[in-house]
């Protein structure tokens, strides 16, 4: 017999391996459940999904694997090995301290306070989605003081980790706390500029079938792929599937086009992620996407620094026109003045870019205080609305709907996400000021809807790389610094104050 | 400490349990697979199904399962939990005699075999397709072989104790061999017979929409449960998902549309059976449908003994005039005679009910051959073309499309199903002789769409019976006798001989 030449790093290899097509089942499944699912059908579902969970959960905490991470510590591995290690580590590290029982439990929790989200949100029933929120929440604070414990952080902090590993509270009180001295004075500048500015507003309606070809169209033209993957309808929009698979999703409204467009926009900014993550390594944990914030910033690419630009507005113009006919309301300089209007509103999805982090805000400091248990669920529709007051002048109270439960995040126990789009915006911020540096983003190339040299830069320098290195390394090798704030205040004061 | 009182049995439900949930999973992910997946998705979407059926293989032939059905021989147990049991037993035995690699493998080959010959059928490609099927020949060959061996029956036979628990090829051979005595007659009379029959053929266009509204229409009027389930399109319809989330197929074609009605009827047959199965035993083996020939009896029931009778197409009548306008072929005794329309074909699907089961035969008499190694996958075109020639009169040489790759149920390594279609046609024959012995199918009940009484029969004696018994107990407890071909005879002779 020829001796077994299996290391236990290939074991830790076969073991991601089997998982990422346990996850593949996962996120197709999930995605149908947001899609197609028939209302009544999600008890079964719910059952079905935590019975997957706790399977994959059962397949990364076996012992055999913590005894081949140990083992593949002392082994010569390669810089691409090393890294696959480091993942695995990161990932084994946060789920082999959960209970089974508490991963099984929160499956189910989440599964069932989605699903009763979707009508208790259109019904403003807060009082009746409490209960699951509170089930949610308290499975969410077991999980985060089992995660605090192991990684020597606090409770949010862990939840956090999840999203955007490393990232720490200290150091996103200090990069959103920076928004306090500038971005209040921003809102109100740029409301009071804009106040004796003419816009002219698109008239619908806009029937549907007409604005899915017009998404699918500059889909295409961003680079979608669409032999792998599709576009969809859901209650909330998403990027999900896998990254051979991919599923983002819209929604339509017969009234307005411009949300749906550029929410497609958004998801697409995810989904050149996704698709052009490193081929060849899918399956290996360096193969996935970065963390959600690196993610944000490709979304928000998209769909704010390339797509509220005066050279984007000028490709888009007779494409709205071939979609729904001549319309003053489509001339570029309109439409960039509709997509760069500042408007204090209470929806987070549909806020403009300068109005958007002050959601974040109330959100992460609400969430905080829920995870590290100062504050009880109850308290979120007091704390919104001082919130909604204090930033944006903004009553909430008894809109629930438009309130605490407009979002779908917290109802998924997934505390500890809303960050990560500003991060994301500040990166995307970030990408941006480098392609000028680099003279990659011709003004001309975008006027002609020629987005080859911005996908290149981001192929090369963000999708390639996906979890090849660390946020802050990948960062640095991206744009020769680290996270740095201040592109994104430029940024905004360029596009916002006349 | 308290005496652990879970006994082998439980141990057991809660195994079969955990392999419900990744079932459903299986279930809608493979309806995924057929209706949304992208075109290029396949290979990652085969590696994911594949391990999915490795680990309900693993679940289901680990050496504790094997313990715990030895040990609850020695049991007290209900009725029910004896059914449940021997079911176990059952499906145990067919499937750990099967080596795990054999079962990824065959995954593997009918995902890659399917996905091809949805774009080779399309090419009439077969040479493209030869070595695709070999490969799931091959694979199916060894299959059959480790369940005759362990069954005592031939290797065809143990393909057949899939679909049909119990049935062995002396007694197939009888039930179909006796068509043999008047079928051939019956094609030739009513063919001739009906060449004088003045029939008003339906004028297109058929715009997809009203077909498709006609279509779920007819499936609510049916009792098609909306609120879990629900209808989409694929290349070849089907019947799939779980029955709390019943997932039916249909394709459309604006030049015809009784093809996609009726396929969406009997569709909606399955849709009924899965959708009435008992509720509260969900996830147990005796609440899964009896069989494939059970099942089919379901939606031949409804396609056939029902909807195209002439009290039917009364109801039915004044439904087209509102969908597609005023035409003198929706006239509801031109419409019986468009439904009863006997003429030899290529196509099975399009088959209509006198000549369907001799597709059947040419089908019968190739697979079982070739699972018995008595010929290959290159023989197939030739006896394809015999069979046609004999049976039906007409040539299918060089027509790979309309000949054998026009189903996919060989692609898919489905030998053996075949016979179920004619076997359900004559349990459905039995069931309506049964209704009208027992006078449950009125005549006015139907003519104004009321199938209360129908459904209400078919609810007691066959949805809500499930697995409790084994077929031709099931048979024998519904209506009285044995399966009797002599009523399915009956009924096309009434049909069909004026």
């Amino acid at each position: 017999m020829s001796p077994d030449k299996t290391t236990p790093y290939d074991q830790l290899m076969a073991r991601w391996q089997q998982m990422h097509h346990f996850a593949h089942l996962q996120s197709i499944v999930s995605w149908d459940q947001a899609t197609m699912m028939p209302p009544q059908s999600n008890e079964a579902r719910a059952q079905a999904m935590a019975e997957l969970s706790s399977h994959l959960h059962a397949l990364i905490t076996a012992d055999d694997v913590s005894a081949w991470l140990k083992q593949a510590d002392a082994l010569p591995l390669s810089t691409e090995q090393a890294a696959n290690l480091r993942e695995m580590k990161r990932q084994w590290t946060a789920d082999h301290v959960l209970p089974p029982a508490l991963v099984r439990d929160k499956q189910l929790a989440t599964a069932r306070c989605e699903h009763a989200w979707r009508s208790q949100r259109a019904q403003n029933d807060w009082l009746g989605h409490v209960p699951f929120l509170k089930e949610v929440v308290n499975l969410t604070r077991q999980e985060a003081r089992h995660l605090a414990n192991i990684q020597g952080v606090t409770a949010y902090e862990a939840m956090l980790d999840r999203y955007e590993p490393g990232l720490r509270i200290a150091d996103l009180d200090q990069t959103l706390g920076a928004l306090q001295s500038w971005l209040p004075q921003l809102i109100r500048t740029s409301v009071a500029q804009q106040a004796s500015q003419a816009v002219v507003l698109p008239q619908g309606p806009f029937p549907v079938e007409q604005q899915k070809q017009l998404c699918l169209q500059i889909m295409e033209a961003l680079g979608f792929n669409f032999s792998t993957g599709r576009l969809d309808v859901s209650a909330h929009p998403f990027c999900g599937g896998v990254p051979e698979d991919v599923r983002i999703t819209t929604r339509f409204n017969t009234d307005e086009f411009l949300t749906s467009l550029y929410g497609t926009i958004h998801e697409t900014g995810h989904a050149l992620y996704e698709q052009n993550l490193p081929r060849d390594w899918l399956g290996q944990p360096v193969a996935q996407a970065r963390s959600m914030a690196i993610h944000e910033s490709q979304s928000l690419f998209f769909e704010m620094q390339l797509g509220a630009h005066s050279k984007f507005t000028e490709w888009l113009s007779p494409q709205l026109t071939a979609a729904f006919g001549e319309q003053a309301a489509f001339a570029p300089d309109n439409l960039r003045r509709l997509l760069t209007r500042v408007k204090p509103g209470l929806i987070r999805v549909d806020a403009d870019e300068v109005t958007y982090p002050a959601h974040i805000l109330i959100r992460y400091g609400i969430e905080k205080s829920l995870i590290e248990g100062e504050i009880e669920v109850e308290d979120i529709p007091g704390l919104w609305n001082e919130g909604m007051h204090q930033w944006l002048g903004l009553d909430t109270q008894g809109n629930f709907k438009d309130g605490p439960m407009q979002d779908i995040h917290w109802s998924l126990g997934a505390f500890g996400y809303f960050p990560c789009y500003t991060l994301g915006a500040m990166y995307a911020a970030q990408w941006f000021a480098c392609m000028q540096d680099q003279n990659v983003a011709h003004a001309s190339d975008v006027q002609r809807g020629d987005f080859k040299a911005i996908k290149t830069w981001l192929n090369s320098n963000i999708w390639s790389q996906a979890s090849f290195w660390p946020t802050h390394e990948l960062v640095r090798r991206a744009s020769g610094q680290a996270l740095n704030p201040s592109y994104y205040q430029k940024h905004l004061e360029n596009r916002y104050l006349l």
